[in-house]
């Protein structure tokens, strides 16, 4: 009888319309009835990624889409940049090296973003020069935010090609693909697109298919070729999960009748909810202030309170699920998110249930300031 | 309004347990409430896969799988085995030239098995040794099913491994994983075991991990020691594909209830039903009668019968789903499967719409006779 809340970064809760799509009886994925989704599907990746380009689907979790763009821009002996400031970041490295390819890696302290000047220098000074600049729109592990901007006019000038993991964020967080120039952006499922994980995406533009014309490591399921030949039929190279693309196709109705600025804008708010919520509870929050995401917000713990056992009680014996701390950050910090099916109610309780747990915890608290607070900043935006 | 009736070898009719799994709010793939799902669906995959072996879990379609195994256990240079006799195993050679291994292709004619002798042949006559051998349980393209109990005792008695992609197939039709000593076996969600498209499967035994302790290609998502390493921790390395492992454990609930050999007994029945409706309507069976797969049963047309248009027909006018033929064989048989969770009235009304279309398309067709013969072969079987 419980009642669960998912207030974690990935999976996000999933709408009744996804929901209920994802229950419906299913169709074989070479027929007129499930392509002409399909093609829907398509239109809508082009929406969320705001581009004009064709974005492939790929059965997996985002690691497999990570991993298409390495196998498909690159070769091995070749150099890449890879902006390492938390747990996805890191992989971009893992994936480089498991595949010959030299990661240039730049360590970014956990909490804060990367330097884009630092980017720029890396650029320069590394020999071969570097085929490709892996980057990570939100941090999930830190609630950090990357300038992807700024990084996308310095990679622009050079031969390289920057790549966006926005695994974590897309829908719910601005990522202008055409706008920005951003060479090749990669996402998932369940985050910001509110369906469950298992399938992945990648666009990219002309200046990436070039590498990916010279790209000499092997690959079979993830290459690109094979999907855009595909696309070009309105089909996909394998088996598709058909049911999550009939639920994304779902999820993409409910996104663009909102709209996708309207999303962004209502996200910032949430943001900001629980920010003034942490802070009005004298906690601190862990991303630096310049760099804080709108898709998940990362929060210091007193050090007398044990992080993992907070996220426990809150989840087994509250039902508010939200996520904590990894590696060096295991116990110590608190994940809210704040994106996909998740509203102003929710953030409300689930800061409620922080504020019981803390003060059972033996953390002193005012009950009720953190709501409070919350409260306040959907008032001052009229939500 | 129209009723829709699924009878193509993959994706195959949802139980309604299946579907309703499916619907339910999303749960975090790292909580104890997720982890107890998916240990119950570890042992559900040792049940079907007839193994005391791990299974490892991928977010892909069985492709995916088929890559894994090339990747996991060769290396650039190797030699292997690829029983070339329909869509599918022709994958295998394609799988292998993209990653740099010399395939040595054994073309069996389109409807036929291979000879277990050619293999074994082609084993001691290949240099250098062939690494592995790739193998189908049941090529869906032909309807043809492959004695891989034989072919394993000849693999067994060299160094290579036998892999067998039992994607379509597994938990329709015997692949008794350790019992036949076969090294490695792959399989996908959507055909036997009753799930929606989206996770594939894989187990392999010491012989095999020999192999991949030594092999040398490139890998990361599909990385077996990732896997293996998780699944000691009763997890996976990615986010897993959530609501299809959840859909999973259902359908592995109603297999397991049923018991395998019962299933494996039943549809026998159904491909006997099937088999016999197809002679008795004059038409002739497409697979070599040594070789008839009981998952899928391939059926020639009449040379004046359109058989793309059949298709079309019977799914678009009438609901009723089944497969053409592919590549050379397209227009020229159509395929009804009869794995999952499909029944004898099912395969009655797929007859009676067939009957009905062929004699609408100008075909003579006694009407009921295809029925007939079905029916009976139930009642001889107490169906």
């Amino acid at each position: 009888m419980k009642k669960n809340y998912l207030l974690t970064p990935g999976p996000t809760p999933l709408p009744p319309e996804v929901m209920e799509s994802l229950a419906r009886p299913i169709i074989h994925h070479r027929t007129p009835q499930f392509l002409s989704i399909f093609k829907e599907v398509c239109v809508g990746l082009k929406y969320v990624f705001a581009t004009k380009q064709d974005c492939f689907v790929f059965t997996s979790s985002g690691t497999g889409a990570m991993e298409s763009t390495v196998v498909n821009l690159l070769s091995a002996g070749d150099t890449a940049i890879c902006v390492n400031g938390g747990k996805f970041g890191e992989r971009w490295g893992k994936l480089c090296q498991a595949y010959g390819v030299e990661p240039v890696i730049v360590d970014v302290e956990w909490g804060k973003a990367v330097d884009p000047k630092v980017i720029e220098e890396k650029l320069k000074n590394t020999k071969p020069a570097p085929k490709a600049v892996f980057t990570t729109l939100c941090e999930t592990s830190t609630g950090v935010s990357t300038d992807i901007r700024e990084i996308a006019k310095i990679v622009n000038k050079t031969d390289a090609v920057l790549v966006v993991d926005a695994v974590s964020g897309l829908g719910a967080v601005p990522c202008y693909t055409d706008e920005w120039q951003i060479d090749v952006v990669v996402s998932g499922s369940q985050k910001g697109l509110m369906i469950p994980p298992g399938l992945a995406f990648c666009t990219l533009n002309e200046k990436a298919w070039k590498l990916v014309e010279a790209s000499k490591l092997p690959k079979f399921y993830y290459d690109y070729k094979k999907y855009k030949a595909s696309l070009a039929k309105n089909d996909m190279p394998w088996t598709s999960a058909i049911s999550l693309i009939v639920a994304l196709n779902s999820a993409f109705k409910l996104l663009q009748q909102r709209g996708l600025e309207n999303g962004f804008k209502y996200y910032e708010v949430l943001a900001d909810s629980v920010r003034a919520a942490a802070l009005a509870l004298g906690l601190e929050l862990f991303a630096d202030a310049s760099c804080r995401s709108n898709a998940v917000t990362s929060i210091k713990l007193p050090a007398s309170v044990d992080g993992a056992k907070l996220v426990k009680i809150m989840r087994d014996d509250y039902g508010v699920a939200v996520a904590g701390g990894q590696e060096h950050l295991k116990g110590k910090i608190i994940r809210i998110a704040h994106m996909g099916y998740i509203n102003e109610f929710e953030i409300v309780l689930c800061i409620s249930c922080l504020e019981r747990i803390l003060s059972k915890m033996g953390h002193k608290i005012d009950l009720g300031v953190g709501v409070k607070a919350a409260q306040e900043v959907f008032i001052k935006n009229s939500l």
